[in-house]
């Protein structure tokens, strides 16, 4: 994610950043612009049709049409960011639970001893396994582990670690360094971190329906490609950046909540999981 | 479900994929541009009705009522995926309480104990029940079950696996294996089966209001067929593939609609159910 | 509520249902047609007004005013609705409930208490003295009852019902066969009927804000009678069933927004509270 | 809140409600109504501005801008009524947690003792209280005390009445009376006074943010008030009762949008907290 | 936040606030209007284009994408609410937690108890934290502290705060003051203080993704820029403070957005914190 201060905002408009649909859709937009000449040409030095030709009314369908594409684009746009703000919500309810289980964990727990450091370094091992499991990667490196070969990258490894919790909780249980009472009021912490993480996964493995996906490609393309055929009567050559400025509008917002649907990569409009990890792992050391 | 790279844009713009609705409709699409070409033919060359005609400005009324029109299928849009996203989202749950539970188990049965062996089986076989369950099927050879004839088709068998599931927990805590407080921290998994199974079934067993579809298939229809009336005037022969077109928009969006409101299935647009099983069961083995 | 098969478009669109808003509206539509048909003779044959009268551009405001009252309706549309849904959900939690706590009871009252037999007559008796009671009726013979008069008409019978079932509960605590771990696991289910009676009573009796529908109602009356003044002079007296469509659209969605918004009756909107009780009595005496 | 029958469409349309926003506007449309009418004379008749003037131009901008203010009217409707049903369903929530906590009550307190009169009369005090703290007013008298001065006006009432409630369960779990599993399955009742307490609070005093509500305000203002200058030109004195039409829409959807948001006191859209606090005494006393 | 009447209308609209967009836009203003009066001197006197120009023709661009702008300053609009209106319900939450702990804490703890005192200044102590901590700020001076250095202002004090009560409540659980039961009782509440801060830092660190604030951005000032164009042709010099007007409109719905979307801050439109802190400390000395 890029960390930007949205008041600043004439910088933006004139400098193409990275995510930049612009950049993307240059070459759509050399395309587009070389069709609408063509067409412009065609229908007014080629064929010569009047001002009068039916052709020329074509455009009260893309009148009719306004509507219905940009509500969808609107309906994209809501469902892609509803995706990238849940996604957040989830690194934010993973945050509050490494800091609630060690805010407990450091009341109940003597001070010095192992345990303490056990969820010191495994509380936030968790976070970072999730962020590389959702990338499809494991680096053990990352992790903070007594030795390296601690979890194994062909089982699913944050489940791993969060098993590995649990079975600490329940010795500790079993040792009377937890009691009942102290079970219970961390279970819901200790339940979270599935939660978290099955939530995670939910979401970067279900785009948009495929429908809707097709169907919204298709309806963009066909809306753009026939648009010069009625304009080009009343607006001449015009039609050029005009087709590409239209484009430019209805394709990036396709553009965009393509990208930030699965928010958990390293695109510059994801999530910043890395922080967020390196974030759980201070406050947690801060604390327990 | 299809798996697709939502960024390859322009492959889909021209294959036909099954799920596409353009195939559905092929036939109301020629029923229709036969129909605007017999309208386009009698106002222009048998009535001969001339361009002052009142007939001409009925395209008022499609202007007036387009934002309805449109409006409406956005509501008929939001409210198929919420279905569609719900539906996900309490497999996401499954999935959740299925690991979660098969971890706090892990931790508290000793190792080799067979109520390990009966809940790494059980857990998965709830997942694959329900969704057999959502396809009014049930096929025992894909549970993994004692006897084949351990549940029976008569009766609702994802609640029968619920209620065998728990009856075994109250055997281990009357054997001492679980506690009170065990007890307790499993709680809320043992319930969300049952949670999840009812929400399911409320999603597939109330489409939206009969009214409301009823109602929109009236106006999208007259909406359609009143199009051309007026539209021939200023377009001539070109109202053919302009009501396709108009059509093909208006009505794929109803269509869509429809099939993912119902999610349970087996159709392009459905949840990846199957997989989802597979990986609970994978998941619970590797754990458990 | 009308079981129907969403995908079978046609037969919809020419039949008349009884829940159709067509049969409601038809009064209307003739007082309307009638009105409609009085302004044209008025304009074009008695007062002669010309094509260039300042009547005619009237039509601006209804250009205007279009988007205003199209988001109206869906706004509209979307409170209702959203009562209906909420409505079914909470209906779909008495069902997850009514099971979840059917299989627990069976889990630990032994085979063939008494007990079991109370739960599983009473559990099913709740859901449909709650259904009566949202229809402001009570039929003590839809309940399964030991005496007719163990409930009164003239206290809240969900209430009665509620509370029966919570003494037993704290009977066979007394009595050792519910221990305090028990009691805490069934808390949940207890307590949300009581919730669900009160989240229906809630949707009953809180219809959308008085303003609004007065509001709404004004509105679509002076946009339709005035509609006919200025587009009369385009359409002549093609009018007469273009006004009949447009009030049609407008007054449909608000006639369907009325209905859908108190879902406990026996509307063909409505939703399936007959079917829902028997289902949870099925399944609670399988269970039990 | 007015009781109404939605369905009684016409009479709504022609009488004048106490709510109703006509007879709050009825001065400014006087005086829109002289402004439009002058603005007419003066260009029709004064300058005499010819059709071809740019000043009719001006009605472009305002339907680019229509949508502009169409959608956020709906924003505003949206928001203010979201708060409306927040308020609303805390309301139902008080109703159910004094239901369940009674019914509860009666289960574990044995009959005739004490405790339970004093509950009986101190769940309904607590909504009784809620009521008028929300309407910063304090009426000893509607509560039922032992002594007029148990609590005092000058902190916080149903803090209050939610202390010393916990007080006497405090009380009661000494005594033996409650043990340890009651406690905790009474506790979600007992927090949930002070939450929906809190709630109704927060929605009390955070209307819309005050740039939103400023700028609607100019927005509508100016809108309104230049509409005129182009319109004159189309529609003659007819500009009249246009624009009082006009803005009445526009005003009225800010002024019940104003009312609404703030639902506890005694307007007559307010919710019906006089209603619902003696059901709930009511109901409390049938059960407990 | 500004506290106000909101149904004092006429006063906002000719008064400047400080909070008001009017004020921020001025030099754009002044800016757009030279550049419109430059269009159209250049356009009308100096190239002299006549009405036929194809150059008028570029306002059938601004109508369609009238829409697009329309809608996406909708969806910014929301989206910024929803963030302010969260922050609400978690200072909502933070009151709620605070005073249901101290009614807990004074039933259970004995009057006069040293353990009261501390409670009754730490719980505002952690209010007021929070909202030094989400200013980027520590004033130690503004808590109640035994002594000032109790919390170093290097670690996150909100967390330092919520670990010293956690360990009070430890100590007071190894006393016996607390018992196992009453552990379990203000388990919630304990939790929530922990959540509120991470969801008040999750709304402060997630402005809305990088690629929609440029694109609308970016819009905006593209479609005012080319708006003058065509529509000199109609307005003539009119279009100057037409494109104000327009721009005032557009901007301000980004400016307003972007103000309100980090709540916690000191602007006009933030929330307001102090007043909350405040009050907490009020009510729960009133309690405790």
């Amino acid at each position: 994610m890029i960390n930007y201060n949205p008041k600043e905002w004439f910088t933006f408009i004139f400098r193409l950043h990275k995510a930049d649909t612009v950049r993307k859709l240059t070459p759509m937009f050399i395309a587009l612009a070389a069709y609408a000449a063509l067409v412009a040409y065609l229908e007014l030095h080629v064929f010569k049709l009047s001002d009068n030709s039916h052709l020329k009314n074509i455009s009260l369908m893309h009148g009719l049409l306004g509507f219905v594409i940009s509500l969808l684009l609107v309906f994209r746009t809501n469902t892609a960011y509803d995706r990238w703000w849940e996604g957040r919500r989830q690194w934010g309810t993973l945050v509050n639970i490494s800091r609630s289980l060690a805010i407990k964990l450091q009341a109940i727990l003597p001070e010095g001893h192992p345990a303490r450091h056990y969820f010191r370094t495994m509380i936030p091992n968790f976070a970072f396994s999730l962020k590389q499991h959702l990338r499809n990667q494991y680096h053990p490196g990352e992790l903070e582990l007594d030795t390296p070969h601690e979890f194994t990258q062909e089982k699913h490894v944050p489940n791993q670690v969060a098993a590995q919790m649990m079975r600490k909780v329940q010795e500790l249980y079993k040792e009377g360094l937890l009691n009942g009472d102290h079970l219970i009021i961390i279970n819901e912490e200790m339940r979270s971190f599935t939660d978290v993480c099955g939530a995670c996964e939910r979401i970067k493995n279900s785009p948009i329906p495929f429908s809707y996906s097709v169907f919204l490609k298709k309806f963009i393309f066909f809306y753009v490609m026939t648009l010069p055929l009625g304009y080009v009567f009343s607006v001449g050559y015009i039609i050029v950046p005009m087709i590409v400025f239209i484009f430019y509008v209805l394709a990036s917002l396709e553009l965009i909540a393509e990208e930030i649907e699965d928010p958990f990569g390293t695109d510059a409009n994801d999530l910043p999981t890395d922080t967020i990890c390196n974030n759980i792992r201070l406050h947690v050391q801060q604390v327990l």
